[in-house]
């Protein structure tokens, strides 16, 4: 007989969200930054959760972390609780999917406590409860790579329908996370309801084009359609320095270079770990002149999505 | 010393365009069905076209075929003229891509003649220019797949970037054409001016879910993804029985069916030749139901592009 697991503790990354060409359906993975969550078995059949660095609501069905698991009891009707300890290593409203991140280590780790683990598709049923907590939305563009990994194209069709890009391994992403705090509610705010048609095939071509880049490993095609023409002209003015830091990171070499989900991060691809380190010095500098402090990170963007690190 | 050639035929086949997900960017080739443009070398610098089955207009300016060639002329400033010979195989009118097949028919034969042939991107250029005229617009969703063959995403960059898309060798495509004219200008004067931001989220996502289908081989992926949420609704009203010719498409097996380019002419894709058969069948009978005679081809999307048949 198994033994039952009692507590398990995932770390689930950081994700670019929309990547530039692809609002709402496309994103990607990054090492070395992410959240760590730890999920215990409790006697009591409720969801309590605890964060050393942010308040967390007293009502877990509000917080992004719980209401997956809070749905999780009721559907497997569980005989008992989970009790969950974040530790955010994911700036808050960076735009770098901490929401996603927390919501997918919760499941992932509480998963390791059910008879049986949930498959692909539940954890991302799951996991997007407590993602629409976060952003009033169920738009799986960071929740999806940060539990799969990679590059992923994440369709909202029903089912949800969600497909791995391969990309090359010289590709690379810098994130720079500017200490600006920006909502992700109300970065949504300033979208525009609609799109004029030329506008709608011009992106939606350039979303096509990055696809068949990453499939046919052609970097050059893939910067030569890196570009949000619609969503980024809205959010940029909401970011201090957006103009120059993204100038510095085209003029050092990025392939195309963006917002990183709804911001004020901003992300940039470029060809090789080299390259991206070069870009993300320059980027940070150009926020240092812009008067705004911010940090950043270099990435594959083939990076591991959310793994389990422990469990007893 | 090499011998000039005086005459040369090409073989420009039939293309369906948009291919329903990719509205002016995505379009393929067809076997089988097409324009025979035969171009000769006359003293007179000025281009001439004659036609057995169509009424030319007098000036070569306004005709599809023609148009590029004196551009040709005007920039090459040659020596000579051109006088052009086309055999319509494309109904005209009927969404198969005629216009595009004539413009690249047309300079495919008429490069030739020039003491050095036209590069890929030359011919793109000047079929454009006839492209144009015939169309109102300078989509190259048509002509790039003619040109090219297969399937091919056109983005209006500038300079125009022409992507190839593998697909899968069992993929095939059903084009029915019923006998109804639909002027390409009025397809176009019932276009939305503006897309919902969902909407357009929507469907590039189903475009990128085609393009990563092809890339990978996946039909399954590639048949939920081929919709078109955005242009079919308004086209679809004008295609006497489309619904009927639709469903009967999907109810023999079609991964999708939409409308071919502008229509009337509709499309679907589906696995293998013989399942394209049964759904040519199944539509052509649908219009017949509907009172409107059809006829239709059956094409691996994989098609040639434009050729040279002969050459004195």
């Amino acid at each position: 007989m198994k033994t039952a697991i009692h507590s398990a503790t995932a770390f689930a990354p950081a994700t670019v969200g929309n990547a530039g060409v692809g609002f709402d359906l496309l994103g990607h993975a990054m090492v070395s930054v992410g959240d760590r969550v730890t999920v215990r078995r409790i006697e009591e059949r409720t969801v309590v959760v605890h964060s050393e660095s942010l308040v967390v609501p007293s009502d877990p069905a509000t917080n992004t972390a719980g209401a997956g698991l809070l749905r999780l009891l009721d559907d497997f009707d569980l005989p008992f609780g989970f009790e969950v300890t974040l530790e955010k290593g994911i700036p808050l409203g960076s735009g770098m999917g901490g929401s996603a991140a927390s919501a997918a280590g919760a499941i992932l780790a509480a998963s390791r406590l059910l008879p049986e683990p949930l498959d692909q598709t539940q954890l991302l049923r799951y996991g997007m409860y407590g993602e629409a907590v976060a952003t009033g939305s169920f738009h799986p563009d960071n929740l999806a790579p940060c539990l799969l990994g990679g590059l992923v194209l994440a369709l909202d069709l029903d089912p949800l329908e969600v497909v791995r890009i391969p990309v090359p391994d010289s590709l690379y992403c810098v994130v720079v996370h500017p200490r600006l705090r920006l909502d992700t509610r109300d970065a949504r705010r300033v979208l525009p309801q609609d799109v004029a048609l030329s506008d709608h095939v011009a992106q939606s071509g350039r979303l096509a084009g990055v696809i068949a880049g990453c499939f046919s490993g052609d970097l050059e095609l893939i910067g030569r359609c890196l570009q949000d023409l619609i969503v980024e002209p809205k959010r940029a003015p909401l970011v201090t320095g957006f103009e120059a830091v993204k100038g510095a990171a085209l003029g050092a070499g990025a392939l195309g270079c963006s917002l990183s989900g709804s911001g004020p991060s901003l992300f940039a691809w470029c060809e090789g770990r080299a390259r991206g380190e070069v870009i993300r010095e320059g980027m940070i500098a150009a926020f240092s002149e812009a008067g705004v402090e911010s940090r950043g990170w270099v990435s594959p963007v083939a990076a591991p999505g959310a793994v389990i690190e422990r469990e007893e």
